[in-house]
Parts: structure tokens; C-alpha cells; sequence
């Protein structure tokens, strides 16, 4: 088999065989194939897409181009989630704990954040001790008794899907269902969960600006994964704002630990509580949504899903102090009040640009290898819908360091659009696939 | 300026400005833009093209990426031919020394063949002693002198060019008619010629199958070339079965001397002829193209063309005994006659198979760095239009491999299609844009 014929077929609008794409995806893992050969493949595949068939084969031969996770020796049906990307999108840290004190149990494998969207890894290990390293027996037995651990992804995982995204981020491939959905799944199917729930994100701050996009993304990722014998449930959910009102990482794990004491702001337990009920029905332990979703607000308002957080922080090395009302999380130097200078309606609130001035803050990296500082970041104490007086505090940026605090405001204030007239919230949830 | 940008700018079917062309070429030519980008990038031209304004920007940052000829040196205006690649195609053996002869200086730059298509160099290389290497004084020296010179293309010569060829011919973005185009043009400009002749084939042994794509090659090509200053024309011939009778080296070289002294095959002749005219015509040696058709005519049967060719091929050491039938060319050791087995007319004979019939016997290269066997090819007594009877030789394989001559057979007994009905010869020159 020669490659230039392969990536010739595709730029042709042609079909490639399964054979085909198992000996691109060897190729890419065992380095065979040089960089400027799948390069060009990919635009080809940006520009002709591929079938159903296609995007399974791709998904599935780089599940399996490198170390595959075996959770059978946990019992229950395990799951997992993913989100594709938010800007104050701390919702694993709630719906981990939720679920598995229900009884699923829950093994997560997480990865870092790059550009404005934020990583679940980085937000643990804002949590001083926290170990996100682990061998694999420590990590089985942990699932199993505890139902959670949560652990940054194996360097062996999916080889194949880790260089066909380095040379995608870096030759405008990007942007292409068949290659994203495919990138998500391989991960999660190599990851070993049977139920995968997957948060896909619209608007603004996502990587899907439309909701037919975002639509067709779920659709590709659900397809795959039902292909591959998972069991798969997709949300479509708003990120034209960011979740909650906490950006940058420790922020967001203090909110993650007060929404798990009753105490977080709506829309992040809206979306929380959600996820974990469709975890819990892949997880076997409700017979419907409904069941599942009355669990997931039990284990919330019972304070279980509170323990089960304790639980697994203590057992992974974190030390947090709950008697404190930063929970002894790192806190910035400087903390700025963002003021309201009239009285208006927040119309809107763009997501991506919080997501910007956060990283500029040093909460996110531009680069891969940059140093996040956990302590700094954004609250957001008024959202859109929100009236505001001149004079009302509309957030608080933490920073420590004068100049990046100046260029983290310019665009923080220009995140905000108000209006004289009152405005009506946006549903959070655009749609369930399930 | 950075390269994902562009890349992503084209992919959208954006224009690049002069300035991101100039940035890319440069890149290219110095090696600080990786292969996997500039692959990735014609991909993107190879499905959202590019203007006229950017090709010709493509051709000249191209062209100027390395050495430029500089041939004001030589009186006269100097004029240059390029033929897209045919099978057969030694028109250039026959223009050289017949422009040569009216007075118009042709300083050749050529190159090796590579596929089924046959490289001036290596058919001038067939003749013993032949230097295609010269030194630069040496080179303007001898058109001065004698009005014609052809040399191997120079090494530092367009390595903007080269390199995106390279990687082109790996990653199925050689169809690309502004690609092809510029890279044509820019090493045209590059040597230096102030009028360029191009022959565009069409047809089945041609790059260009169909005459709308062959069309809008030549008017994009003669649009670069008027962009940088040159005067430019074009043809456009048939390529659907081989020019002339000869294929291989020697056999072809053969056939240009035997052309020379009045005793050509007439396609040949006549699109040697036109091609030589229009040269002229550039050249400014007649006011018309119809003068210019009788100097050409007057220069072949006058004889003054092979005493051109004569001098061209002793000034650079070339070794020919014209009292000879081989003129003391290399000659294989089998020479093998294909008969055929019926009555009927030759309908087609397909020129791609012929091509690769004769690069099978080692007439031509399949990778760069293959040896070539001049001595190698096939002699066609019978061409479309023709009728043959049972018995009559179509054609005479000249081979020295009893092995690759069973595999040209075959392949060259599938090139033939016969009919019962006489059959109409095709215009060898479809049109002239000028």
C-alpha cells in the first residue's frame, strides 16, 4: 500500500477501504509515514470529510495503535465523560463524586488545558499534594474502593491520535468532525469506560460556534462509540458564557467543593447534575433519566457526593482545609474589583474572551510546556440577565502580577455587553442525545 | 507572518497577498518552513486554487529564490521552448539547431526525464562525449558564437521550486494547474530567456487529458511569463499517440538528425516547424508568423539546420559519424518485430503505454537516480490511420534484456487498437495562442 495514493483517493472524494485507513494509522504510530504525508491527508479529509464507516475505522485503529486500559477487574459498568472544551467548565470535579457515591464507579484519565479552554488535570493539581500520577494496580484498586480516582492520560495511550494532533494543530486541520470525533473517541475508547457521556460545547467559548456543528459532532462521536460496543449519551450545552462564575484553577475547585455543599452557582449544578444522571442510567444503577437524575440530587443534597470528594482528594495525596474559606488553596496577591460605572442589563458575557484574559492572567498556557500559576483568575459576580447599578462589583480578577493584571482587564471589560432593556437567560442545555 | 495562518487563509479560499507568497517561497527556498505546512498548504491551492495575481506572484518569488541567469550578455533576443512532457517529444533537438540557424540565440537549460515521459538531457547524453555540464562563461561563449547551447539545469537554479516539487510528487498535489504553472514559469524566468514558446500536450500520454485543462495551463502560463516581462506563445498539441515514430534516446536523437536532413516523419516535421517559427517570431527575426514559417522551412531544406546541430553537437564534445545508418548512436542488442495479425486499420495507439513500455526496456526512469540504457525503445512503423496487413511490422523493440522485452510486449501489443473501417488522423496542432 503507498501513501500518495491513499491521501489521492480521499482528495478525490473517494472512500478509503478499512485496510487502507489500518495501514495509514500504523504508519502514523510507528512513524513510517512522514509528517508531510499525513499533513496533506488531513486537508484532503478536511475538504472531503469522511463516511460513517470512514471515522469508526480511524476512531477504533487509533484506539488500539498503542496501550488500551483494561477496567475488568472493577466491578460495575464503568464510566467516564468528556467535554470538549469550556471556559469555566469545572464540572468533572462535581460530577465525579456525585456519581461514584451512587456507585458507579468512575475511572478518569484527564488531560492538560492549552489555549483558552481550562484542563481537569490542571485544576487538581491546583489541590497542594495532589498526585495525578499513578501506577495501574493503585489506580484499579482505588475505582474499586472508592468508585473515583481521576489521573492524567498514560503517555502510552492512543500514539497514533497524539501525532496526527501535533501536526494538525500546527497545518490548519483542525477543524474537521471525522478527525475531531474521532481524536475524542479513540482516547475514550482506549480509556476502558463502557459508558461514555459526553458534554459537547455550543457557542462563543467552544470550539463549535453553531449548534449544527456541534449537533454533528455529538452525532459522530455517538456513532463511533456505539460502533465500538460503548454506551454513549451526548449533552449539547451553552458556552456563549462561561459555566459558573469561577475562572482559573483553584478558583474553579473551590467552586467545584462549594456547589458539592449545596452552594454553587446554578448553572454549573444544572449541568452538573444532568451529566452525572446520565452517567448513572450508563452506569446501570437507575432504570431512567429520571430515577438517575432524583440519585444524582440525593448524593448532592445528602452531602454523600461531599464525602466521596473528600475520600478521593485524601486518598490521592491532596491536602485541603474545609474549615477555611479558601479551603487552603492557593490564593492570588492581588485582587481587583471590576466595577459597573451605570445601570444596564448583561446582555452577554463572551466566553471566549474571559478564557483569553484568564490565560493571560497565567491560569491557562498559550504554549504547550507553559507554567500555570493556579492562584490567578476570574470571578464572575454578575452574568448575563443580571441588572446591574453603577458601582456593583461586576467580577474580581486574582492575579500576581501588576502587568498582566492591566491586560487581563482590557479584555475582560470588553467581554461585556450590556443593554438598557431587561434580557431573557439562554437556556443551558440545548439538547440531550441519548 | 506565520505559516498556519496562510495555510488556513488558502483552505478557506481566501487570496495570500504578495507579501505571505514572498514569505512562503522564502521559507521554502531556506528550509525554515517544515514539509508537513507546505504540504498541507497545496493541498489547500490543490482544492481552492489561486488567483492570476497570485500565481504570478508564486512564480516570481519562485524564480528569484535562488540563481537567475543572466544572459544580456549574448546579442540578439534570446528565446527559450518548454514542452509539457510528451512521449517521443524530441521537437527540441530539431527547434535548437533550426532557430539557431535564422540567427536567433537559443541558450537551453533542460532536464532529465523522470515517469513515462522522456528529458532532453538524457536523449542528448545518448550521443557519445556529450557534455550537458559547462561552465557559465563557456555557456554564453557558445551561443554567441553559434546561436545555440543546451545545458542540464543548473543546480542552484529555482530551490524554491524544487523543493515543492519534491514534496508534491509524495503528496498527490501534483494536479494543481497554478502549481504546475508557476513551477514551469519560474524556472523559464529563471534562465534567463526574453521569448518563451510552450507546446501543452493534450491527451491520453499527456499530464493535461482533456483540452480545457490544457488551455487554461497555457493561458496561465503565458499570463506569468507576460507578468515578468517576457514574451510568450504557446501550443497546443495532441499527445494522444507518440510524435513521430521513435521512442527511447537514441532512437529519438536518430530521428531528429534524419528530421534535420529532410527525411523526418511529418508530424514531426510540422510541429518542429511551427514550433521553430513562433520562436523566430519572438526572436524578431521575421515581422509575421508566416515569414517566420518560411525561414524555419527555408532552414530545413536548405540544410542550414543540420549544419547547426552539427556545430552545436562538436562544440560540446559530442561524437556522431553521419556517413553511418546508427550515425555511430548506441544500439541494442535485440531488435525484435511485432507483426500484426490481420487486416485493419490502427484506430489509437495509446501514448502513455508506449511510454511505458519504453521506460520497462530502461529507456527511462521509473525513480530519480535510475540508469538509463540509451540504447533502448521502440521503433513504430505503423501509426493511427494507418492499414495494416496480417504480416506487416507495427513496430521494432529495441531491447537488451530478453525480460523487459517480454514486458514491454505485452504492454505495447495493449497500446494498439485497431478497427475494421479506415479512420480519420487527428489535428496534431489544436490551436496556437499567441
Amino acid at each position: 500500500m503507498k501513501m500518495p495514493y491513499i491521501i489521492e483517493k480521499k482528495r478525490d472524494g473517494k472512500d478509503l477501504s478499512r485496510e487502507e485507513i489500518e495501514f495509514l494509522v500504523r504508519g502514523i504510530a510507528d512513524g513510517t509515514i512522514p509528517d508531510y504525508q499525513i499533513s496533506a491527508w488531513a486537508m484532503a479529509v478536511y475538504f472531503r470529510g469522511m463516511n460513517p464507516r470512514e471515522t469508526r475505522d480511524l476512531a477504533l485503529a487509533m484506539a488500539y495503535s498503542g496501550e488500551v486500559i483494561e477496567l475488568s477487574a472493577v466491578e460495575g459498568v464503568k464510566v467516564d465523560k468528556h467535554s470538549t472544551g469550556g471556559v469555566g467548565d469545572k464540572t468533572t470535579l462535581v460530577v465525579i463524586p456525585l456519581v461514584a457515591a451512587t456507585g458507579v464507579p468512575v475511572a478518569k484519565m484527564s488531560g492538560r488545558g492549552l489555549g483558552h479552554t481550562g484542563g481537569t488535570i490542571d485544576k487538581f493539581e491546583s489541590i497542594t499534594g495532589f498526585k495525578v500520577e499513578m501506577a495501574y494496580p493503585a489506580f484499579l484498586q482505588q475505582v474499586s474502593q472508592i468508585k473515583a480516582a481521576v489521573v492524567s492520560q498514560s503517555g502510552n495511550l492512543v500514539p497514533a491520535d497524539k501525532r496526527l494532533y501535533a501536526i494538525r494543530d500546527v497545518t490548519a486541520t483542525i477543524d474537521s468532525i471525522p478527525l475531531i470525533a474521532s481524536s475524542v473517541m479513540s482516547k475514550k475508547i482506549a480509556s476502558g469506560a463502557e459508558g461514555i457521556v459526553l458534554d459537547v460545547k455550543v457557542g462563543s467559548g467552544a470550539f463549535m460556534k453553531s449548534y449544527e456543528k456541534a449537533s454533528q459532532l455529538a452525532k459522530t462521536m455517538i456513532d463511533i462509540g456505539r460502533g465500538a460496543g460503548r454506551k454513549v449519551a451526548a449533552l449539547l450545552s451553552n458556552m456563549d458564557q462561561p459555566l459558573g462564575n469561577a475562572v482559573g484553577n483553584a478558583l474553579e475547585v473551590k467552586e467545584a467543593i462549594d456547589t458539592l455543599q449545596g452552594q454553587g452557582p446554578p448553572d454549573l449544578e444544572e449541568l452538573s447534575l444532568e451529566l452525572a444522571a446520565q452517567m448513572i442510567v450508563l452506569g446501570e444503577k437507575a432504570a431512567s433519566i429520571n430515577d438517575a437524575r432524583d440519585l444524582a440530587r440525593a448524593a448532592l443534597k445528602s452531602g454523600l457526593g461531599l464525602v466521596s470528594w473528600k475520600q478521593m482528594v485524601e486518598t490521592q495525596g491532596g491536602e485541603l482545609n474545609y474549615s477555611l474559606p479558601s479551603y487552603g488553596l492557593p490564593e492570588a496577591a492581588i485582587k481587583e474589583r471590576i466595577l459597573a460605572d451605570k445601570r444596564a442589563y448583561i446582555e452577554n458575557l463572551d466566553a471566549l474572551k474571559i478564557g483569553q484574559a484568564a490565560m493571560l492572567l497565567g491560569a491557562g498556557r498559550e504554549r504547550l510546556g507553559d507554567i500555570i500559576d493556579y492562584a490567578v483568575g476570574i470571578e464572575l459576580l454578575k452574568k448575563p440577565g443580571d441588572l446591574v447599578e453603577a458601582g456593583d462589583t461586576l467580577a474580581i480578577i486574582h492575579a500576581n502580577d501588576p502587568g498582566r493584571l492591566e491586560m487581563a482587564r482590557k479584555i475582560l471589560l470588553d467581554a461585556y455587553h450590556f443593554s438598557d432593556e431587561a434580557v431573557e437567560k439562554k437556556p443551558l442545555i440545548i439538547e440531550t442525545i441519548s
